[in-house]
Order: C-alpha cells, then sequence, then structure tokens
C-alpha cells in the first residue's frame, strides 16, 4: 500500500484531495490529509475509509518529518515559500514530492541532491504554470518533429468569471487571491519581439495591449505577464525571435486599472496616515492634486481624459470610489485599501461559477517553406463554489501526476517540470477525459 | 590645543576644510585629514603647518577607533552610511561629531547614549538638509514669537549650472552625483495641502509641477521632493495645514525627464540581456511597442504628443538618443545605460560654474488677522571647479558649527539638527558674511 500525504487542505486543494480519495481504493493507497486547522482537513476527508486527517504545521520542523518520512508520496499545496522545507526533508527521507508551484531558486540547487538521494521533485503541475508548460510544449515538440522552424510563441492565460455571472461593468470577479490581482505586474514586464527586446515597466503595463477572440466567448484584451524571457530556457526555446506571455482580460478592463495603476493607488510600498480616519473619496482624492473648486469626479475625468459617458468612467463609479465610505483599515498601504474597495463589488457571489482561459499561438516556417500559424485554445468553466474552473485547473493535473509517481509510471529523480514527453502526453491524454483540452486551429499567414 | 579630524578628503569636503586650516593658527587647533586615498587627504592639507594627512578606512574599526580617539571633534565626511560607525566609536572616546547627512535610524537610537556620555552628535549642516533648516526655523521661529499663525510652508532647493554657463536646452547640468540625479524621486513623494494628504507616485511626480521666479533668475519649475509630512515634527509644525517641500529645475525639464520616467528607462531594479551589444537607440526602443514601419523617432512623438518643433524633442534629440551609438556597460540596469548617455552632455565643462538656489515661502495670519505670506530666497553661485556653490553651501556651515564646537561655543550632547536658535543663529550670522544669505520679501495675500 502506498501512503500519499497533501499538506495543506485549502480550496486550491480540493479537487487534487477528490481525485485522489475516488481511486484510492483500487490503486491500494492510504490518503493522509494535514492542514494547520484539523476541521478544514477531516471535512476534505469525509469518510473515505482510504483517508485520515492530521494536524500539521509546516513551522514545526518535527512535524514536517513526521509527515515526510511517513509517506511514499508528499503533494504540498502549502504557500510556495515553504516547499523548499518540504523539499530538503523529502530528499532526507527518500520521499518523492509533487507541487503545483513555481520552482524556487532554492529548491532548483537541490536538483543534484534529489537525484543522489533517487527522489523526484515534480513542479508546476497547476495551470499555470502546468497546463501552459503542457499544452506549449505538446505543439513546440511536434512541429520540431516535422521540421518546422518556430519564429513566434504567444501563450496568454485569464482567471475570469464564467459568462453567465458575469453581470458587473469590469466584466471581472476575484477567482482567486484578490491581493494577487491589485499587485499584479508591479516590477517590470519582459519579452522579445523579433529579436528585439522589449521591457515594459509598470507604469506602461496596462497601456500596451493585443487582442484576442475565442469563438463563442467573445473577445478578450492581453496584458504582458512579467518574465516572458527566462521562458526560452524551459522549452528549449534559445533562438526564438518572439516569445510572450500575458494575462488576458475582458476588453475595457486595462483602460479602467490603469486609473488606479497610475494613481498610485495599487502601491504596497507605505502606509497612508490615519487611513481609518479617511473615506472612499477621500483616500482616491489623496492621488491627486488640491482644488478648491472641483469636485474630485471631475479631477479624475479630466486627468484621464475620460468622458461622462465613457465605459471606464462608469466602472469607477460603480466601485463607490467617489462615495464618503468609511475605511476600517488603520494604517493602511494603498494597495489594502484598494483591494477593500474591490472586494465589496468584486466578489464571486453565491452559486456565481468562474472561468479559466488560455491560449497559445504558434508562428512557424514549415520545411516546405510555407507560413503558418497554430492557435490553440482551453476554456475550463467551474462547476461548484468549490470546484472552481481555478481548483480543478490546479488540482486535476498534479493529481494525475501524482498518481503517475505513486504508481511508479514516473520515475525520474531531481527536479523537474512538465515539458517532457513521458509527463506531458500522459497527462495531458487524461485530462481531456475530464473535459480540461484544448482547440486546434491551423492557418497560413 | 584641539584637534580637528575630518574623515574624508573628497569634493564635498573643499571647502569644510579650507575654512578650518585658515583658521587652525588663531584658534590653536590641529587638523587631520583622513582619506583611504593618502594623496587626496595630502592635497587637502597642502603644507599648511597645523595639518596633517593620514590613511584612513572605515572598514578597519581599528583605524576607525585610533581616529576617534586621539581628536577632539570629528567631522565625518564619509558616505552617510557609515556614519553610525563613527558615532559608536565617537560616544565610547567622548569624541564630539558632526556631519553634514540627515539622521538616520541608527544614529537617532544613539541620542541618549550620547547625550550620557555628554558627547554632541550634530548633523544635517550642510544645504538640503543644512541651511535649509536654519533659514526656515528663524522665520518660523519669528512668526511664532510675533503672534502669527502658520498656514502654509513651500520650500524647494535645486541644484543647476549657473546661468552664465547654461548652454544646453536641458538648461541643466550634473552638479553632484548623477545617479542620485537618475533614480530622484523613484518610490512615494507625500505631503500635506489644507488638511489633505497627497501621496504623488513616481509615475506622476514629474506632472505634478509648479512654478515659481527668483528676481534676476528666471523661472523655476517645482516637482515634490519625497517625505514633506516628517518636517512637520522636525520643524514643530504638527498642527500645520500645508507643507512642500520640491526640488527646483529650470522650466521645461520635467517634461522631457517624464518620457524617460514613463519608458522606463530610470528602472535600477534589474539588468538588461546584453546591454553591451546595443546602441542608445536600441535602447530606447526595447521600451517601445515593435512597429515595423515607423521609425523610433516618430513612435516616441506619437506616444507623448509631441510635435516636432517642440522643445521636448529638441532635448531628447540632443541627447542622442535615437542615435547608433555603442553603449559600453555590460548587463546594466536602464538607470545605469541613462546615466551613461546624460554624462555625456550633461557634465559641467571646464571653467563651468554651478549654482544652488533655495526658496522658501510661508504663508500666515498676523495676530490682527491679516493674511501674508513671505518668500525667503538664496542664490548661491560657484566659485571655482572645487569651490562650487554645492561644496561651498555644504562645507561653510558645517565647518562654522565645527568652529562653535571646538571652542565650546556649542555644549549641547545628545542628536541635534540645527533648529534650534542657538545654532541656526550663530551659524546663519556668518553665512551671511561669506554672502551665503537669504532675501526676503513680504506681501499681503
Amino acid at each position: 500500500m502506498k501512503k500519499i500525504s497533501i499538506l495543506g487542505a485549502g480550496l486550491s486543494a480540493t479537487s487534487l484531495i477528490e481525485y485522489l480519495l475516488e481511486r484510492a481504493e483500487q490503486n491500494d493507497w492510504q490518503i493522509n490529509v494535514g492542514d494547520c486547522d484539523i476541521d478544514i482537513a477531516k471535512h476534505k476527508v469525509g469518510n473515505n475509509k482510504r483517508a485520515t486527517a492530521f494536524t500539521f504545521n509546516v513551522k514545526n520542523i518535527d512535524d514536517v518529518n513526521k509527515a515526510v518520512a511517513e509517506a511514499d508520496v508528499i503533494v504540498s499545496m502549502l504557500p510556495a515559500m515553504f516547499h523548499h522545507i518540504i523539499a530538503k526533508s523529502c530528499i532526507e527521507n527518500k520521499t518523492q514530492m509533487l507541487t503545483a508551484s513555481y520552482v524556487s531558486k532554492e529548491i532548483k540547487e537541490m536538483g543534484s541532491a534529489a537525484q543522489d538521494a533517487n527522489v523526484g521533485i515534480f513542479m508546476e503541475l497547476g495551470v499555470d504554470p502546468g497546463i501552459d508548460h503542457m499544452s506549449a510544449m505538446k505543439i513546440i515538440d511536434k512541429l520540431r518533429a516535422d521540421g518546422s522552424t518556430l519564429n513566434g510563441f504567444y501563450s496568454s492565460t485569464g482567471g475570469l468569471v464564467a459568462p453567465e455571472y458575469d453581470n458587473n461593468p469590469w466584466n471581472y470577479k476575484f477567482t482567486w487571491n484578490p491581493r494577487n490581482v491589485v499587485l499584479a505586474g508591479q516590477g517590470v514586464s519582459m519579452f522579445i519581439r523579433n529579436g528585439r527586446y522589449k521591457y515594459i515597466p509598470y507604469q506602461r503595463l496596462f497601456h500596451r495591449l493585443s487582442e484576442t477572440s475565442i469563438e463563442g466567448f467573445g473577445d478578450f484584451e492581453i496584458y504582458p505577464n512579467r518574465d516572458s524571457l527566462k521562458y526560452r530556457k524551459t522549452y528549449g526555446l534559445e533562438e526564438i525571435p518572439t516569445i510572450f506571455r500575458g494575462t488576458m482580460r475582458r476588453k475595457g478592463f486595462s483602460r479602467a486599472w490603469n486609473v488606479f495603476v497610475q494613481l498610485g493607488a495599487t502601491d504596497d510600498s507605505y502606509t497612508i496616515e490615519n487611513s481609518d480616519k479617511m473615506t472612499f473619496r477621500q483616500f482616491i482624492n489623496t492621488f491627486l492634486a488640491y482644488e478648491e473648486y472641483t469636485p474630485l469626479e471631475e479631477k479624475i475625468r479630466n486627468h484621464f481624459s475620460i468622458l461622462i459617458t465613457d465605459d471606464v468612467y462608469n466602472k469607477l463609479k460603480w466601485l463607490d470610489i467617489f462615495e464618503d465610505i468609511k475605511i476600517p483599515l488603520k494604517e493602511a498601504t494603498p494597495a489594502q485599501i484598494l483591494q477593500y474597495i474591490l472586494e465589496r463589488k468584486l466578489q464571486l457571489e453565491e452559486g456565481d461559477k468562474d472561468m479559466i482561459v488560455m491560449q497559445h499561438r504558434f508562428e512557424f516556417t514549415t520545411k516546405e517553406g510555407e507560413d503558418k500559424e497554430i492557435t490553440s485554445t482551453m476554456v475550463v468553466k467551474g462547476e461548484t463554489n468549490e470546484r472552481t474552473a481555478m481548483a480543478i485547473t490546479v488540482g486535476t493535473p498534479l493529481a494525475i501526476a501524482v498518481k503517475m509517481v505513486a504508481n511508479k509510471e514516473l520515475k525520474l529523480t531531481g527536479v523537474h517540470v512538465p515539458v517532457i514527453p513521458e509527463m506531458y502526453n500522459p497527462i495531458l491524454e487524461e485530462l481531456e477525459e475530464s473535459d480540461i483540452k484544448f482547440t486546434e486551429t491551423e492557418r497560413t499567414l
């Protein structure tokens, strides 16, 4: 009997745990779910005879070593900064490990130690990173095998509200950590276009839009998503002239969001004095020049060249930023206050469903010299409040990989991400059975 | 005989050392000048019989303790981050200490230890901080004594090229550390206006201009200078409705500088791949979208709504940013590359003289209920290549304070900045003798 332990039983672990519990009997698995809140872990395992819940605190190293030593396979669903602690213990205890998170510097450095210990550490197995790697690499490898030359690779993902529940002027609701949405894009974004490096500072990011549409789902806009350059190495595309990764939103989102960016309302680096004595209106006003006879609404419109009839004005107004509503946060950063304002209005409501959209575009020249383009698109909608599209697309590929490792179908050692056929082929195949699949179209350029 | 040691003999120490050497004989001082480059120290002391040069390395704690133990008064002209090391040794050795730099958190915390040891640590004794404190506090204290109420305090300073040598389209040359000019204003700037907090993010800073003019010197523009709020405490103005500190430039500077800010060319947080294979033109192009048929000049003009006849276009072009000139810096940050581009053109040339301008504006209501305004303005021009306005205005007030401490005219203990009459009155009085003086005008509002 194989013992599989999941560390962290939050929302993002729902689909993962479900998948493993359903298959525990037939695969002869024992599933142990650990969380610092034992009730959450108990709720997740229910009355499944193959499963137990336990209290787990990553900050207690005895908890870590005990959980790792007792398991054959560890799945870490903890916040990313804790993975390296688990990985260290896994190498010491010769336990296999999987996560959905990015390979950190610390874990990268453990690669050869893991190999020496005969331990596999499999990461980036969620949706982004995860499904993006697998679906892209499958096509990239096929083009290579065909003798085609890849000239450009564009890949974008968005977490959005499903169209049926899309009922606000932003065409957006929080489907994941709102803090990450408020801070998205800070720092610099970089990509390469026709061999020319492009560096986009945060203050220009939401100007630099491209657009796409998905059949049956309408139009989307795309803004650059941080460091696209590093994917050249990950995908073995060191010489590619164009590589771009983006974030997808409904059209019009970025124009309005950019007002907050330009104002400085997304800044998380300092706190505002007496913020708990301010109202939403006063908060927004702190970022604009004092003008005795000009109301805030007019200052915003003048400053950003917005007409009163513009959609962007409607979006801003709908958030109540012009209202004298009290901010209940003491000495808060602008980003924290903005998050509070947004969470009042942009939460998923009971019964709402989310949606993940992902689209790759490959520009290539065939062996015969023809210039062509493949577009590959995935849309996944949430099923229930717990089985959100985000939870499904993060949890399912990870769960499939866990099965492969537990059943010795995947026996690699060292640190791996799913860019190799022996990982992406079986995972993508099984994802299709759960209706997580890509539609491909090809055209001549 | 009093022993005065100066640590650090760079450009900014020139006027200070001159002042002290000239007065060493009559005051019975021994002057010791330490620098990690003994030749610089020797050059500064010349053949003055009262002076010696010595090798001093702040990273060698034995050097520090020896220099401090041997002196009655230490003047630290080292980079600001080293002051706290000197201060600690001064407290241990009961040596008085002076600097022109801001009081750091570490030094602030040494206040009571210094008091207990009977040691005075006098800081912020240069021009900004320094002369700004003294000249402002003199007027603030006078208004208080008159029973007036201060409603607004505005204070701005600029380091510029003297008008006679102002011969480039930017009306600007580097008169101090160019790196600080390139990075100026990053982070957030904050002030308070009519009781309302104002927070200006970097990306809006060079839009938020005000203007002023100085008789005989023409027009200037002013952009907000970092944290004005903290000056409420320093100046005892906790309840003042308006306090603003700014940086002065010649009109038109900020509009053009803002192009670099908006492009992201002042970013110092990441390095550009293969920067040593790029030209100026390619560097600027990395920040703009790829457009096959639009030349860079046109992209810049379109993006920033600049006409070919506009002054801002002329400023940019004059820097050679549209030229294919090689960047000789490997893996450099945008800020480093921009600094290289600017230094080619904006250096002070042989014989050029610099200029410091400082202007305070006080809005107040008199005891009789009259609304009035005092404007207080200082302009200092450089005298020679070594005796720059910056070196004179940093070194002279500091030197006067050193004299006061060495001669026991200033006997305070603990950490002090010159906001008290017993410091600012004698220093301002002697500064006037060196023609470093303020002109006051008053008008009814």
